[in-house]
């Protein structure tokens, strides 16, 4: 089996081979690009995640306009190449910058991420696989989890109480041992640590991971790998609001922006665990009332093919009714432990 | 000498009791606040940060308006004792909600936090000392330290790429062994990947700080400690901005804002090592324009007495004469290797 390296590689090079052929034959060089307008995203109800379409839009050296997009996208697939092939990484604002060298060049960085974009459609490889980075890091693990970087084992359990930190490069790390049964990930890193201080991870013999709001790439990339390669059924436990709802929707089913990369990044198994409005009335929990914008966002979630299940759609309409929202934090209200010591136990019971 | 545990409580202890005299003496019993208005916020030139001055507000139970006030801090001062004694820690937003069960109610959370840091200034410590966390880690650390939490040894070499994070209970953590020379704290994390994968911690022996913008308490924190107890000297390099300058200046001089905390966060002998608007000509960097925020914050910063030595402010008059700004990252137009392999030796050369 090729290494997800040795993939990149080649699809790297047969870019530029398509183009030299083209030439070879006197054909007019082009290169298909899968379009991602909105009309050629579409919610995959096997995959139960958001695909790209089969539409695809053509860049040809015969169109003058289209010239500097393909000499830009030889570049940056010339320049991650070298990259992938000397095991180093770039930022896509290091990437901008060296650009400013090449023939080619880029007005704005947006510019230069779009056409990051284009590399990754066109391959249908995340941009991470290409040696591309995002400035950020993942999630905090924390568990009984070993993984090797390199040379490196690292156990979860053994790297901190803010656990072990999610790198861009998660791809490349080997999972070499476990010993949890679940994973399950809270949305503030305020959860985490009363986890951590709880001993969550030996009473629910859980890893336990620290999203830190909306989950990186990074992060939905170790979530699936963790539910694929591991088996372990991942439950989210995220604010009950809109934007809690959504934060656990994207992991699971993914966005429609990455729709080229959700059959990398979405865990179509991961569970919302909660808070959900249900939770609210039956625990009784400290609430905000909902603001226009959250009632507003509630209303699209209802109509977003995502949320398209029974569970879900009742608990949109009833969070509509209460008219309220709640953090997860808000368990506080009954003490500290409250949240590990009772909480968690009753859900988990309730979704296995 | 008395760990800082057993100095909270202390401290937390003689809150109460000090009431209580004043009650069992027929006083009306009061607490001294030291005032943090700005007119009390003043600039400590022989510790080189900001300190609060000797001005102090009376809470007094005999006045009706301050009542509930004191009650508050009363309440909170009782649940930080049980905090530290139990050696458990709790968010500010978790304290929030606990003090549901209070018999002083808080209106908002913003209610809570004042008291907290009304507790801070009246007892001159930390609120992490009473066991008040913030939501977010700290910086992330990669280089040769091994450190102690709890019974658990780290060595933040062994960490993974992403590094060691430094948790808010930075205070805890134990200083074990080291071997490296220096600390280098940068602005981003995309900076830090790249000096990890450079092996710029082998070059410069150095630790690697990854600050990801401006620093959070425990990494002010975390800065000071090493610096302090170890000996080492801190370099930090972020952004030729304002905001660049700014972020190393509250690590060196501390802020206006924690001006009753500053004695435990900042490092005054912290060095800014750059990006600087002579680096900006020197090493003729790609730019932006200085927007017309830059150029305000610059002027203020001229007037701001952190500023007052020579080299900054010929540093800051520099950039608004040239009129731009540079990323950190924008050393990349020389390669990705240039700013390991070039500006930091040379920079490092100069400096030291």
């Amino acid at each position: 089996m090729m290494t997800r390296k040795e993939i990149a590689i080649n699809k790297l090079k047969s870019l530029g081979e398509t183009i030299i052929e083209d030439v070879s034959q006197n054909k007019v060089p082009a290169v298909r690009v899968p379009s991602r307008g909105t009309s050629n995203i579409v919610y995959d109800e096997n995959r139960r995640h958001y695909v790209l379409g089969d539409r695809y839009g053509q860049r040809s050296l015969g169109n003058v306009k289209q010239i500097k997009k393909i000499g830009q996208m030889v570049y940056m697939a010339n320049f991650c190449k070298q990259l992938v092939e000397r095991e180093k990484t770039a930022t896509l604002r290091e990437l901008y910058y060296v650009s400013e060298g090449w023939e080619v060049e880029f007005g704005t960085q947006d510019e230069s991420n779009i056409v990051g974009e284009d590399l990754e459609v066109t391959l249908g490889m995340t941009r991470e696989d290409l040696g591309l980075m995002p400035e950020e890091d993942g999630a905090s693990v924390y568990g009984d989890l070993t993984i090797k970087e390199d040379d490196l084992e690292i156990n979860a359990l053994r790297s901190g109480k803010s656990g072990y930190t999610i790198s861009p490069t998660i791809n490349e790390v080997e999972f070499v041992d476990h010993n949890v049964q679940r994973v399950i990930a809270v949305e503030t890193m305020g959860m985490f640590h009363r986890m951590v201080q709880e001993s969550a991870y030996k009473k629910f013999d859980t890893l336990i991971v620290g999203l830190k709001g909306q989950a990186a790439r990074a992060t939905r990339r170790f979530l699936k790998r963790v539910n694929d390669e591991l088996g372990l059924p991942v439950y989210i436990c995220n604010d009950g609001d809109p934007w809690g709802f959504h934060i656990a929707q994207v992991i699971i089913s993914g966005s429609a922006k990455l729709a080229h990369v959700n059959h990398d990044l979405a865990t179509p198994d991961a569970k919302f665990l909660g808070v959900t409005a249900s939770d609210i009335i039956k625990y009784d929990l400290p609430t905000d009332p909902l603001k226009d914008i959250d009632v507003l966002r509630l209303k699209e979630l209802l109509k977003d093919p995502r949320y398209r299940y029974e569970t879900w759609k009742m608990e949109i309409k009833k969070m509509l009714k209460i008219g309220k929202k709640a953090e997860q934090q808000s368990f506080s209200k009954y003490g500290l432990e409250y949240v590990v010591d009772t909480y968690f136990p009753e859900k988990l019971e309730q979704m296995e």
